[in-house]
């Protein structure tokens, strides 16, 4: 099966934004074992998006469309569609009823725009977007499927995922696959591999394994495809437990899981609670950790102490330690640590404090050095890193970094008690 | 100027990469004035290739292909561009030469492979590439520029930079086109495009408006197209000012900034100081005001207070209040908004506390119910919201609408004194 990717608007060909759509639907269909032959961007051009579509048609069995459905003037999908499968909008109530049960939430009234948007193709098979407003359509013809979705990336992979890809698997149209993404932090790609090469070389042919390296981890990704689904799910879970003898210490969770849930896994766990206490990352730790649902079963909350006053005031560091050793340094790293756990009553605590940059760096101390410290009741340990990025990357560098070094000390302290 | 963008090669089909380099070359064309008609992605394929250059001559002036150029058997870009022009690969000393120089730094013997990247078409412009071994081409042909590029992005950007532009500037083939963004929060695409219609009709011919939408705000992109670049930003400017005479309380900055740059930049000009209390956002305020360079100037910490404990002890919130009224609720917005001005001396304090869900919700009190209070010498304002996302969202919106709130406080109670 042949697909085709059309992307209507400006945003792209005036680089305005990355088309990271296409490569997300690239990936997903090249899973499910669906070739792309083209991809093409074309503008919000009744004339050039008809040319694309026929182009399209000629040539592939699927044509997935992205864009041009926000309720605004400069969007012309729609009635383009209209004129290329030769029918006429009409108006879908549920549509109306979802648009105006999403927009009563924010407070906002709805208008002409909004209700424009239950105005869809006739002939066409109405997609429900749960995330947003604009509808997805579904469209056959000549034994090409047309798909047109809109362009903000999570309403079209909640369309794909959601009504897109169970409706191809039905059709026969896509082969099973099973997916498994193991994390794994503190080792980099070029090490990883060399640990795991005779596990890699040993896969089975329907087994096959990704790389895929972060600034936070490296993710393997290993995807099996056939026509039993079941015995993929087997062979996958058998491999994935090898793995785990290799390298059980670099393995802090699967799929989608983040750094804070792996944490939360082992605090949930021993009923323990944890406490922040952020300069640098500056609420990015504790960001990440409640992005989780559930977080508040381990987490009782943090200080940003982003001034030296606020570090001495809530998190009682001694305003001795700042002047002597500066904040950027061992012992007001440690007495952070110690601070919060002790302001917040906690089990165990985390604290940076750095220099993110561009600017308040020194020759003795550059742009990018960070402590890191992490408290216990078995006392408290610290370290000093050095990142050599800029501002945002050295923010992500450091929260990640943090979070490890507090996971393995909790693994640590809660082995040794037990 | 039209032009066109062709990339080759199957790793952008198939989603292994993003394809950042026509989003480059969009931005930089757009910026030289020259409008790109279509982004194509083809295979590594001789006849899909042909057609996609035949596709191209006929709508495009410029044609930039990227991709295809190294020196293994999958690429055939070079082969399949003489068949397109009708000519034959030639050797070029020169370029051997270049390609011997840059291996010998890398400690790496020159081999066939090599010595066959100095063989290109007869009849092309080579263009230098500074910054790898696979040379740029240039052909003319019926008034259409093709430049083939390697798809290494900082090999095309150094072509493209150092080879291509000046090329184009000094042919005249350059208009002038001039960008400005403006940054605008607190009304849907459809409410502002309602309130701005009569605006936006009014706008001259060679300015075009783009609503951009996201969770946070909505961009509205004004470009002006024209060959005296004076006169564009002239007018430009002119529809920006009309446009803040409408919209004044919505348009908190333009182009790069978010919200925390424009809340810094007015408490720098007043030299205040903010600090924030977060409970459901869990240090997503604090992280995006720290994620500006420059924040300690403004920003002296926050307290995430998670559990109802920390609310009490850190920020002093009644313990009362949460009892009665719940963590959700007015009075405990509002205290730990007061609160937090209170524990770290701020003139300013946001706070927040809501359901970010999935759990939590009660009917009273449904999943995306917030609560969200700011603070100042002038006293303290609250207001309600329920937003009806799931929880990274809630998150998001809950961060830009309280930012806003904070925003607009900042603004009047500044005005008022003054």
């Amino acid at each position: 099966m042949k697909a085709e990717i059309i992307t209507i608007g400006d945003e792209i060909l005036i680089g305005q934004i990355v088309d990271t759509n296409s490569a997300w639907m690239g990936q997903q269909l090249n899973l499910l074992g669906i070739e792309i032959y083209q991809i093409t961007s074309v503008h919000d051009d009744r004339q050039h998006i008809l040319d694309a579509l026929a182009n399209a048609e000629k040539n592939a069995d699927l044509v997935l469309i992205t864009g041009g459905l926000g309720p605004t003037k400069d969007d012309i999908t729609k009635t383009t569609l209209c004129e290329y499968f030769d029918t006429e909008l009409v108006f879908h109530p549920e549509v109306l009823e979802h648009v105006r049960s999403l927009l009563s939430g924010r407070n906002v009234a709805i208008n002409k725009l909004n209700r424009d948007q239950a105005l869809l193709p006739a002939g066409c098979t109405v997609l429900h977007n749960s995330a947003g407003t604009a509808s997805g359509m579904w469209f056959e013809r000549n034994n090409t499927i047309f798909v047109s979705m809109p362009g903000v990336p999570f309403e079209m992979e909640a369309i794909m995922t959601e009504e897109v890809f169970p409706r191809l698997t039905k059709l026969g149209l896509a082969q099973s696959i099973v997916h498994k993404t193991v994390l794994t932090i503190g080792l980099p790609e070029s090490m990883l591999a060399e640990r795991i090469e005779s596990w890699e070389n040993a896969l089975p042919e329907f087994i096959k394994l990704a790389y895929l390296p972060s600034p936070m981890m490296v993710k393997l990704r290993l995807s099996g495809y056939g026509t039993d689904e079941a015995i993929i799910r087997k062979e996958i879970e058998k491999q994935v437990q090898k793995l785990l003898t290799i390298i059980p210490e670099h393995v802090f969770g699967f799929d989608n899981d983040n750094m804070g849930i792996a944490i939360g896994r082992i605090l949930v766990e021993s009923s323990q609670m944890l406490a922040t206490a952020e300069s640098c990352t500056g609420g990015s730790i504790a960001q990440l950790i409640t992005s989780n649902a559930g977080s508040s079963a381990y987490f009782k909350g943090g200080v940003v102490a982003y001034s030296n006053e606020i570090k001495h005031k809530l998190l009682g560091v001694p305003m001795e330690a700042i002047e002597s050793f500066g904040a950027v340094s061992q012992q007001v790293a440690e007495a952070m640590a110690l601070g919060a756990m002790k302001a917040l009553e906690t089990d165990f605590a985390v604290a940076t404090t750095g220099i993110a940059g561009p600017d308040g760096g020194s020759e003795e101390k550059p742009v990018g050095t960070v402590w890191v410290a992490v408290a216990g009741s078995s006392g408290v340990v610290s370290k000093k890193y050095v990142f050599k990025h800029n501002r945002e990357r050295n923010i992500i560098r450091t929260t990640h970094t943090a979070l490890n070094m507090l996971r393995t000390f909790i693994i640590n302290e809660n082995t040794h008690k037990s």
